[in-house]
């Protein structure tokens, strides 16, 4: 086990707490100084009237990507789609891609397979739109538009403010699209404030899945990415297995396996959504399956765990705020299992696949 | 644990296990009775000349609808994407659908979203297609076009033959889409019941896995469905949690909690996706990780055990090849832990989900 803390080291977790610590600034940030630039740039692509929207990433920033995939179809009435990369990288694919508008998502903006498939749809005819956190990285370079997530360096290997970063860059990106208000997001930075300051609820949380051998985590419709990127969050820095499913897909199959062996976690907004949710929750119950609730009070109190978010966010605004105590809680089980969260094993920051 | 075999009674498995080993006739009866309708069929919608291809489906048939994305962008060079199907039944998103294909996939053709998000794809303009293992059920009904996947009546909960049989109807309708050449199809069969003879090899497979507390199975391009879809049959047979991650996302992040508790699985094609996998699989040894392969003789010679497919299939056939020993594993898992992999717990044959 690394020293919680020694003298002239960084203590373990320092940069992921930092960084998780400034998401309300972050936040801040691109809704003040960001947004013109954000605007401007989808005006623009709005000009070019792109009728369908594809998403390419990898990782944290897949999740990202996923999130963006609802908002295209349910904000814009566009159909969308994610990238299966290797189809132009391994299969030599040569789609045509007129009106189709390419948006790729990448922290590090230096990903090579990232940067191949990209200009290959700037090459296929697509509008093309980089996302990263570094205006000069190569794929900010190749792409046609370029949106900055204004994140600051991010040291820690677990992407966190760049995920949220990458959310609201897409929200107001896509808001742009349709020249839409979004006025909404500006509550986002005090209400993160708020959630970020209740460690203390989370590090309980955290005491009971410390020890747990996998984890489920559930959601639906926008609360969806959420789930698959706090599975990846748990699994990067607690080395604890963490399987994600829509609660759609969790009946077709993978209910089966769950008993009160494995804990769920399900972030359950209000709403339709959350509605949704409710015959898949009863079936969790049934299987006999420990379920903890991130969200919507009235489930919480139903819970035997949880922590409750503020209602009234928009439901496309909300998995930036969702995504925050599940943050928090994978860099409190790598703390708890003596881990340190900021470095887990086998990563790199720029991941490099091909 | 349910008795083995017992007088009067089914014995365990049985369903499964004669459905699984009637595959070669199922796709014998695709390549031959089966291919004018199809051909026509696609004849009839690629005059309609759609842009874009959208693909509806949930569990067994979403790694189907996966499989038929990376055919869309390979072999036809069109854009396309996974359906979120509750955009629209959640949150009432209306998308334009013109010159968009809608190819929905459901072996029963019976689940409520389904239905409903294939009706309201024809309303939105699309060119709605249903593949279903039932002529007569809601989903035939609603979609302007429908394909049968002729597989008989499938009785086990996992679905086995219509996974199968889905993927090669979906092959010959894309292949009919360019009017290609699909004869590469007709060695499928012989090649099928080849593999499906060696039970034995599996067998001794499932005795390594069998205690497993988890499992993680890999691959890319092609393959990735066929590593969902073997993770899905063995969490629903086997009750062992599997995860499934194209190999250049378990590098972003889920490589971290592999070491050697974990064993995993890689589908592992010739070629270039095999090549883009070997960078994987390394890295997946340095964690400790006990790796099987599925695949290319190479590769499972390297490996700690593994099956052999045959070499010289096309890469967009071989996975109606490569799922089968995976099929076999999840049954013989089942069967190992004294498991009815007929009738999994908590499962039901039509999922309704909305």
């Amino acid at each position: 086990m690394p020293p919680a803390s020694t003298e002239g080291a960084t203590p373990r977790g320092k940069l992921m707490s930092v960084e998780m610590a400034e998401q309300p600034e972050v936040l801040r940030r691109l809704t003040t100084d960001g947004l013109a630039r954000i605007r401007q740039t989808a005006a623009a692509i709005a000009r070019r009237g792109p009728r369908f929207v594809l998403l390419t990433a990898r990782g944290t920033s897949d999740n990202a990507a996923l999130y963006a995939k609802y908002l295209v179809e349910v904000l814009l009435g566009k159909p969308a789609g994610l990238t299966s990369m290797s189809t132009t990288t391994i299969y030599g694919a040569e789609p045509n891609l007129t009106d189709c508008l390419v948006i790729t998502v990448s922290q590090s903006g230096g990903s090579p397979d990232l940067v191949a498939s990209t200009e290959a749809a700037r090459k296929a005819g697509a509008v093309t739109l980089a996302v990263t956190n570094n205006p000069d990285s190569p794929l900010a370079a190749v792409a046609e538009f370029h949106l900055d997530m204004l994140a600051g360096a991010e040291k820690a290997l677990p992407a966190t403010k760049t995920y949220t970063a990458a959310l609201l860059t897409l929200y107001l990106f896509v808001e742009g699209l349709r020249d839409g208000d979004c006025s909404a997001a500006a509550t986002l930075p005090d209400l993160a404030e708020h959630i970020l300051d209740r460690r203390t609820e989370v590090a309980e949380l955290a005491q009971r899945y410390r020890f747990a051998q996998r984890l489920v985590i559930t959601s639906r419709g926008y609360g969806y990415p959420t789930a698959r990127e706090g599975a990846l969050k748990i699994m990067e820095t607690g080395y604890i297995p963490a399987a994600s499913f829509s609660g759609a897909d969790l009946l077709h199959g993978p209910l089966a396996m769950l008993d009160d062996t494995t804990p769920v976690i399900a972030v359950v907004p209000g709403g339709p959504a959350g509605r949704a949710l409710e015959p898949v929750l009863e079936r969790v119950r049934e299987r006999g399956a420990d379920l903890g609730v991130i969200g919507h009070a009235d489930e919480v109190a139903r819970a035997t765990a949880g922590f409750v978010l503020p209602s009234g966010v928009p439901d496309a605004l909300r998995p930036i705020l969702e995504i925050l105590p599940l943050q928090r809680l994978a860099y409190e089980i790598s703390i708890a299992r003596g881990l340190d969260p900021d470095t887990p094993r086998a990563l790199a920051k720029v991941t490099e696949t091909r």
